[in-house]
This record gives C-alpha cells, sequence and structure tokens, in this order.
C-alpha cells in the first residue's frame, strides 16, 4: 500500500480523532493540512475527493477516498484492538459513534466559533443557544461513565476516541467541565493511553 | 434467542429503515408501539432502555439493548447480502450512513411538522429554514445517484435503507422531488426489491 494520506486541519476534533488513531495505531501517514478558513474545501479539486467539502477524507492506493470521521474510525479499527471482535460489543462501539454524531454539534460548534474563529461576540446568540443541549450532551456523557471506565466492554476503543475529541476541548466552546467528575476522571484516563497525542500536536 | 422486540414509532422514519430490514432479512420481530407524541420514550422504564429517550430501541435476550437507528442496521445486516464483506466497500456503506445522520435532520424535522404534528403554519418559520441545508442534502444525493444505481457497490444495502427512509417522504415535508430524477429512479428501484414493505404498512 501506498502511504495513506490524511486531508487535515489541525483544530478540528473530527480530524484528531483520525490522527490520534492512526498514531496509536503505528500507521505512517501524510498528512495535508487543508485550511477550511480559506476555503480549502471548496475547490474543485477537494470536492472531487468529498463532494461534501469537509474533512477529514483519507486517500488510500489507486485514488480510493473515504470520508467522514466516524466511518474512517471504523474502517482503521477493523481487526485491531480498538474495535472489538464480539457482535454485541463492536454494535455498542456503533451505537456510541452514532450517539456521538448526533450530539456533536452544539459542542463543536460553540468550540468553533469562540476557539478557531475566535469570534465569541458575533455568534453570542448562536452559542447561548447551545448551552442547554451542550449540557444535556454532556450530561448523558457523564452519567455513562459514573457506571463504567471506558464507553464499550471496560476498554479503550474507537467509541472513546470518538467522544474524546470534542467532549475534552468542550472548555473552549464556554462549557464548564468542572462540575462533570467522572468526564474528567475518564479525560485522564485517555491521556495514559499508549500513544496518545493532543489535539494540538504539530506533526 | 428470543423473539427480538422493536420499539416502534409508525410514522418514524428511523424506525422504518429498522421495520425495512427486518421484514427483508425474514427475522421475526414483535413491535412495540411507543407513541413518542404521547411522552411515551420519557418514561422512567423507557430512559432504562435508552437514555437518550429516542426510538428506535432493539431488544435481544437477556435484555440486552441496542439503540441508533444506523447502529441496529449494521448489527442486524452483519453477515447478510445487505452488507458487503469487503473491506472497503464495507467501509464505503459506514460512510453513507454518517452522511444520512449528518444531513437526516432538515427532511426529517419539515417532514414531522408539517405531516406527523400536522403543524406546518406553527412551524412554518423553522421549516423555511430548512430549505436550503434540506435542498443541498438532496443535491448531493441527486449528484451520486446520477452515476449509481444504488449506493455502494451497485447492490442494494443498509445504506440504501438508511437514505431511502426520509428520502423518498421528503416531500411530505414540503420538499419537492420533482427536480430530482435520478433519486425518482432510485425510489422506484429500492420499491422493487424483495420483502419491500411501505413505512405506513401496519403490523
Amino acid at each position: 500500500m501506498e502511504t495513506l494520506r490524511l486531508y487535515d486541519f489541525l483544530p478540528s476534533g473530527n480530524c484528531y480523532k483520525i490522527r490520534l488513531l492512526l498514531t496509536q495505531l503505528g500507521v505512517p501517514f501524510e498528512r495535508i493540512e487543508t485550511n477550511i478558513l480559506q476555503g480549502e474545501t471548496r475547490t474543485p479539486e477537494f470536492l472531487a475527493k468529498n463532494p461534501v467539502g469537509k474533512v477529514p477524507v483519507i486517500e488510500m492506493d489507486s485514488a480510493k477516498y473515504l470520508t467522514e470521521s466516524n466511518a474512517i474510525l471504523i474502517y482503521l479499527s477493523e481487526g485491531t484492538e480498538f474495535l472489538p471482535y464480539d457482535r454485541y460489543l463492536r454494535a455498542q462501539v456503533f451505537q456510541w459513534l452514532c450517539f456521538e454524531q448526533s450530539i456533536r454539534e452544539p459542542i463543536a460548534s460553540s468550540r468553533f466559533w469562540t476557539s478557531v474563529l475566535c469570534k465569541p461576540s458575533e455568534y453570542k446568540q448562536a452559542i447561548e443557544q447551545r448551552r442547554e443541549p451542550g449540557y444535556a450532551a454532556l450530561k448523558l456523557i457523564e452519567d455513562h461513565l459514573q457506571n463504567y471506565n471506558f464507553f464499550v466492554g471496560e476498554r479503550y476503543t474507537i467509541a472513546d476516541i470518538a467522544l474524546f475529541a470534542y467532549t475534552h476541548v468542550a472548555n473552549e466552546g464556554g462549557f464548564d467541565l468542572a462540575k462533570f467528575s467522572a468526564i474528567a476522571a475518564w479525560i485522564e484516563r485517555v491521556k495514559q493511553q499508549a500513544g496518545y497525542i493532543s489535539i494540538t500536536q504539530e506533526f
């Protein structure tokens, strides 16, 4: 196989999921920085790779592309310790990936406007509208982690990677994580995993 | 295995995905009608099954539950003709499931307010705000289907089931499907599949 290419944007939580898994898998990859703030996901060349106009995208040999962060996580983790072999445990991982996608927006958008665009005043109303659904999502995550060390099967899997990406930086969107003690403990457990890299680590 | 139970709401596209696949697989199941309009997904009993408070939920033997429509589709289709065995084709199915989840809201919500709650006037502004993202999603679907008969591998898979659920009733949310000829042809192909049932079919 040729070296895997990752069309990547460093501040993106969805891109970070893939960087983190690839690093933990020890799979070499070429990062192609794709600045969404400068329209680089909207060029004809990029839209030919992903008509939806979003990163991350991975490019494998023979110009084979794959998009959608959680689908890429599944693809890359099949047959590894990051995706359970047991059918019901694996299904629970898929369930948490869908859950993550369904609750991501309020937390990810608040962070984007506040700490990526750095325009919290301009987006004040939109951010305020996302407080309630964002905290409701964090409460569901907290409740689960009050009873379990990791999301599925008491092991670190791609469900943890997917949920970690935006949850651990929710404070960058103005969410107060101090009241979520189980989330805080889980964040520390994730950071202890072999091969962990931070979202801001340069390559 | 005990008979599989499906916590179901007949008008829901997400629930329809599961009814359709189970019927096409020939897997018997017990339907438990759960009326979301009457708060039946918000009772303590239901929240013990799914803390997120949403249908569909499947219950397998030993009180094992699984939630999130697209995760249930994957779980039920593994090892069947509805999910490709080839790793890259399977990854493309996951990609389209994530895509479906990301573009579902404008189309599903418009239909819910218009044809399930039957209060299009009350939700006029919210529906109008969803016109542009809804049509953008339909355009992406149309573009793909201009070149392919089905979403992945030129075969009917759970990617088609997931995308069919809300797309084929987008008109019930006020979207004009007349301009999408490839979608119309694909809808007819899906309806020709063995074991097809309509979203309104009573059990």
